[in-house]
């Protein structure tokens, strides 16, 4: 068993921009706070600021019941972890891996863990390295909920809000891939959206203002079309999917017709072409959703 | 000279459910108002509220100085306007054709109005049938400032924000082309997110509160990327292309090892790797706007 000044030690494994930020934070909470990266250098700072600079992984995770691991992907990840020495180092300890991968990456390192009797937590960090101590930071985890409970207190001194999204260990990297598809699709769109309006003579700072008012309708969109998937009805009353495809349409000429490419554009026209084909010319554009689902079971 | 009476009166050509709403809206702020679509049967309900059913285009549009034109799409305005009855009865009136298109066909159907002597507006609708009449409407013109200002009371019954973005015809179809690109492009990415979740056991409903936190950083998001685009800077600091193109790597695995197409997410990634491979790696994910705007110089 841990003392209680043990359990409030943490090591953070992985030191770029998002590491620093959680190191930095839980040395602003007081906690006696281990720091290692693969590549020196990138500990000077935090060390300045009362971090103990460990030589190398082994000695870090001795350092404290609790690591945090944030690299750049699992890869990355496995490379630390996954050598006899490290694992050694982390039988009987918890390792909460806040990097970024996809949900079967997170279910295979916990297999390894499970095996290695390493206690495993996996997250993820929805929220820019500015947000990390401050109120504007957001969490989600999943794993064992008694494992989450122990450590919450040392997670919480990370600012923000921590949800636990339930005891299946790939359910935080699931929300984070579907999260960061919503993100990176509308950024694709408005960096099109931004290179036709120049092509138009509209700049950027032009389309701003009206840019942000689109923005700003698609949280109550996402909650009332989020309630139309679940319940299985796709009204397409006021907006059916014949009416976006026209728009699609549209968009796709104009684009071309700058000589911008528009394959975003033209992958999204066929998702609901193909909805009009199976008779749902109809139903609103989220009846897609339902059938890029089906193509898979 | 029309007298003032007769500049208050309006027409309003094509009865879906947008037409409709304009008309209600005019009729609603009191003035007199003639309706007519192409379809019989539309005009009923508007009849009863004291709208004048006219039994021809020609008709409807002697009725007032200023006719509002929305249709499917400008072959479907181009269908009532340029016959020969119709355009005649037109010469020396105003049409403000608020159906959506490409700003060349807005362009195209201004030198036709020229050349019969028809005083022409083009604008868009940026918001649903239900904001008609009421201050969440969005409406966005351009043409003859001169023209608008002239016909500024009555559009102003219709509710709402109305935008005059400039002379040339085609501004407003620009603007609406490139808000739609976003709207639509974000809803492709949403719809695909919640297949993804789905083949997750993620619930819509779970998914949405968290979908709605994504949603409300973009109009920030849009607005600081928007500066950096026209001053032609592009910080990647914290969240470089290289760091982008890793999360859509993780959902086209995700996405495909569930069997659903993520040709969306594909076609992003590449505009996203291509600026790599030109150099741009550390720059931020918005470079992608400028370089697919270079394709078309």
């Amino acid at each position: 068993m841990s003392t209680h000044s043990e359990q409030s030690a943490v090591t953070v494994l992985g030191l770029g921009p998002m590491g620093r930020a959680l190191a930095g934070a839980f040395l602003d909470a007081g906690l006696p706070t281990t720091v290692w990266n693969r590549t020196p250098g990138k500990d000077r700072e935090l060390i300045e600021r009362g971090a103990v600079g460990a030589r190398s992984a082994e000695e870090a995770i001795a350092a404290s019941e609790l690591t945090v691991v944030c690299v750049v992907d699992y890869d990355a990840s496995d490379a630390i972890l996954r050598r006899d020495g490290v694992t050694d180092a982390l039988k009987g300890h918890t390792v909460v891996n806040l990097t970024a991968d996809t949900p079967d990456r997170a279910r295979d390192t916990s297999d390894w863990a499970a095996g290695h009797g390493i206690r495993y937590l996996d997250g993820a960090i929805m929220t820019p390295t500015t947000t990390i101590g401050t109120p504007a930071a957001v969490f989600i985890h999943s794993g064992p909920a008694k494992l989450y409970e122990e450590h919450r207190p040392v997670l919480d001194t990370l600012g923000g809000t921590h949800t636990h999204l339930g005891e299946e260990i790939g359910r935080a990297a699931a929300y984070d891939i579907a999260l960061l598809d919503i993100f990176w699709t509308a950024m694709a769109g408005y960096a099109h959206a931004l290179a036709v309006a120049r092509a138009e003579g509209v700049s950027a700072r032009e389309l701003a203002p009206f840019a942000k008012g689109i923005g700003a309708i698609l949280p109550p969109l996402f909650e009332e079309t989020a309630e139309e998937v679940d319940r299985g009805t796709f009204s397409g009353e006021g907006n059916p999917i014949t009416s976006a495809v026209s728009s699609m349409s549209h968009i796709v000429h104009t684009s071309e017709g700058h000589g911008i490419d528009a394959g975003v554009m033209r992958a999204a026209e066929g998702m609901a072409r193909r909805a009009i084909g199976l008779g749902h010319g109809t139903d609103g554009f989220i009846r897609v959703a339902e059938l890029l689902g089906r193509s898979g079971s």
